[in-house]
């Protein structure tokens, strides 16, 4: 089972997708947890390429087709393997933050990104958590751990609004594998909402 | 005009493309001579992370997302800029070395790459000029200034000649922006017909 957490940035995804490796272990599951952009040798050096440096040096075409790049690698080297050998695989991002970052950056690249990933990727995950989260909350969360090396996090809160607004977008849009779970609670609350959620799911999958 | 050079390796492509900007700047003209893969900041980082290294660390396909990003780039900030200003543009190599380096390796890709071309890039030369060329004298340039670092020389001669078929067969394809030159025979020879061939299409070409 190939599972993906989205959410904005210091909705606390991360951390969630953690705590469900730990708890998937502690049943005795194979787990690989994985991470975007990157998660491969070869798709981190596309990720320093894109993050590092002047932020507008890339134009959104080019960085949906490195990050397109990044995650063929990632898919190729890291995910496929893994679901071959039957375990399952927590991604922390994967192509609907593309779709978010990108698409909401340049309204008009949607069908872009969505035609690259049909083209190139071909693979969605059978499950995404979105962890849900009010934008003020996040955004002070993500600027108390902010590096100078990357700009993601770079956003003001206006942006984190649509942001949110936009995952809700896409849960809707792809409501067979998305949950949303509210994170504005405490970690271990959450944890066990998405535990739930993935037990429940991992119950009625076929074996 | 927007006019690129095509050819295998050692066919002298570099050579001509580099007296035909001297051609055209003696007659007035301006002109940007520029490469593949590369031919922008940008463009060049992206071109040493695919060609340094082990050479099976990319796949195909992440292979020809990564020089579809780095065309983009160089159309982006080098071609599209200096077409705009009414110069001309030489360009040593370009989409068709993808259609022919990454199709014929792997055939069934050539589709995938033509699709990747019509949504990212959308761009063809007005002119194409094929300098055709016996792969066996080909090869043996090739070989005599080869560096350690890049890795497109490493092809046997049986490669080569499928290339040749290759590039003819594009040719072929393309015949309205082909135009396909003997190039084994002296350099000044066929310099003068790569001239005399540019000249006559900026003559028939709307002012």
């Amino acid at each position: 089972m190939f599972i993906t957490f989205e959410g904005i940035d210091g909705s606390g995804k991360s951390t969630q997708a953690r705590l469900l490796a730990d708890h998937l272990r502690a049943t005795g599951r194979e787990v690989v947890l994985t991470r975007e952009p990157g998660g491969s040798p070869g798709a981190e050096e596309i990720r320093a390429l894109v993050l590092q440096g002047d932020p507008d040096r890339w134009s959104a075409e080019t960085e949906i087709l490195l990050f397109t790049a990044a995650r063929r690698d990632h898919l190729e080297r890291t995910i496929a393997p893994a679901l071959a050998a039957g375990k399952i695989v927590i991604c922390d991002r994967f192509a609907d933050s593309t779709r978010m970052y990108q698409g909401l950056s340049r309204g008009d690249l949607r069908p872009v990104v969505d035609q690259l990933h049909d083209l190139m990727i071909g693979r969605d995950p059978d499950l995404t958590i979105l962890i849900d989260m009010d934008p003020a909350t996040g955004l002070s969360r993500a600027l108390s751990r902010q590096t100078k090396d990357e700009r993601f996090e770079a956003f003001g809160e206006d942006l984190q609004v649509q942001m949110r607004q936009g995952f809700l977008a896409l849960a809707a849009e792809f409501p067979a594998r998305f949950r949303v779970i509210d994170g504005g609670r405490d970690v271990a609350a959450v944890a066990a909402d998405v535990a739930a959620t993935v037990d429940d799911a991992l119950q009625k999958a076929p074996a």
